[in-house]
């Protein structure tokens, strides 16, 4: 694993993006989006995930031209088209609009229809939170989570953000509705783990712990097995219903060609309703509380802070291929 | 079991209430909610709930006189005061603000500061659906759930409801983070059961299907684990800050003086945004394709219609030693 500087890594992305057609400012944001997940530690989707991405410019998932515009509005709730754009610039687009509505309204909405993968959730969310407001956001996705009482994939995994700003450290929620994704269901396998809790059935129908069975049965666990089958459906009815895009079921069962998705972005400027709020000592005391019951207890987002601390002062580890390969497409023609 | 016509327990209930001091109308309302929440099965939070609220009245918990009241507002976001009056009504009044927040800006907000136990949370998602907006709420509760990592206590239980639409039947989501709530413990261990998944933790920190081990550890799981546990503590800190009211650690920690929740009502008018959709197809769609997933199958809200057709028909379930209670206590001084 090489570690190499966030500037250099932007950088490198960047001008493979912009060789793709991304115009010089989009193509800056785009690659800076894909260096703070593997900054932040979520490598799965930054820079490790880069190559998937320019496989859907190259199949025409991803229209590098395509950016989100605003296409219905009725107060503080906007309805967007994607475009078919960069997944994470329009995600990063709608949250800025969500956060604009929520200055003028106290809240808003921007759903998103017509858009591709958002690669990692959490970036806005902690867009929202460095601008000082509550941020909400959810996307839907593929089938790829049987509900629970069915043995094939029906709902999607619908990660959902919770952002909520402290200047002691965000408390940034990133969570999926399947216990485990498949990346972490392969690395667990690839290292020889059992996987801490249950997390889905084998071939015959009985909760496992062992990551290959799951694999092989095509089904992972909701978490909370019947609420986050409920809370897959509800969070895909209300994508679909009020960005008029998508639905799962819709959506191509196919990861190479999964595409459309629908997306929810709410804003809460908590601080123009309560301006007298000292919100840092709230925050604080319900944080400490939580972090007081144990010594591993955690809450989310604490490691994100460390990880990036060392991410920066080291360099971002990525592959050695990998790296090699992208420096290789940021000059060749 | 007896079976009692609505109509007779509602007036039962609203006598009792009349003589407590609540006025006619608001009487009646609080008492339609105890016995809707009977109706729709949910008997834990309905009738056999109401002596333990009578109970809150003459301790003093739940103020009669006070009905909650909006203290701020910055656009569709309003801040309400509770006042500490009775919870079901509390709530209901503020998802009724919030409905109408969003037909005027397509989404609205109230948090509510200083309340009471909203029994069933569900009572004000199908209130927004019913009004035919997407309805969210929250509350937060005293500490009464091991955040992961810990063994006390330290995040509540928070049930979050989310209600869409439907004409077919509306979709409702009503969970709490914990897997297994104490009374589906004590329910389970005296019909003899084992929980269907693991519920929680032994004394010796091994997860469990035993009610009984759960309850003498104090240790039930979040849903998801670690999952649930974030969202747990995001709700509570997102209900304190829009609220200005208490967070879970300043509630009491003692189920008999637990008072003082924050809440949080949204409201979604997707059908100003996309007034040419048909939205009734398009939820229709989605649980269809859930539903065609296997015969076990279901949606959240599901089995409500079922048995509240068949209380309706046949008269709520009342255990006949507390409808003799009760309605002693609606004829005597």
């Amino acid at each position: 694993m090489l570690r190499i500087p966030f500037a250099e890594v932007v950088s490198c992305l960047t001008a493979i993006l912009t060789r793709l057609g991304f115009d010089a400012e989009r193509a800056r944001r785009c690659a800076q989006l894909f260096a703070e997940a593997s900054r932040d530690g979520v490598y799965s989707h930054g820079v490790e995930r880069f190559p998937r991405f320019l496989e859907t410019i190259r199949n025409g998932l991803v229209d590098v031209a395509a950016s989100a515009v605003s296409v219905r509005r009725f107060g503080a709730l906007e309805g967007w088209d994607g475009r078919r754009g960069a997944g994470n610039l329009n995600a990063e687009a709608a949250m800025d609009r969500a956060i604009e509505l929520s200055r003028e309204y106290g809240l808003g909405c921007v759903a998103l229809a017509n858009t591709n993968h958002w690669m990692r959730g959490g970036s806005y969310g902690w867009q929202a939170a460095e601008a000082g407001v509550i941020g909400i956001c959810w996307t839907n996705t593929l089938p790829n989570l049987p509900p629970w009482g069915a043995t094939e994939a029906a709902v999607g995994n619908n990660p959902l953000v919770i952002a909520v700003p402290r200047p002691g450290g965000h408390v940034v929620l990133d969570m999926a509705m399947s216990q485990f994704s498949y990346g972490a269901l392969a690395t667990h396998r690839l290292a020889g783990k059992e996987l801490p809790v249950e997390g889905g059935f084998d071939a015959e129908g009985h909760l496992t712990r062992d990551p290959a069975a799951i694999e092989a049965s095509g089904r992972p666990l909701p978490i909370g097995y019947w609420k986050g089958s409920g809370l897959a459906l509800v969070l895909d009815m209300m994508a679909a219903l009020l960005s008029g895009g998508l639905a799962t079921h819709q959506i191509p069962h196919d990861i190479l060609r999964e595409s459309g998705q629908s997306q929810v972005f709410l804003a809460f400027s908590f601080q123009a309703l309560q301006p007298g709020q000292d919100a840092a000592a709230i925050a604080d005391a319900i944080v400490d509380s939580l972090l007081s019951a144990g010594a591993e207890v955690r809450y989310p987002g604490q490691r994100v802070l460390q990880t990036r601390a060392e991410n920066l002062a080291l360099g971002i580890p990525i592959r050695a291929e990998l790296w090699r390969e992208l420096t290789q497409a940021s000059v060749n023609k």
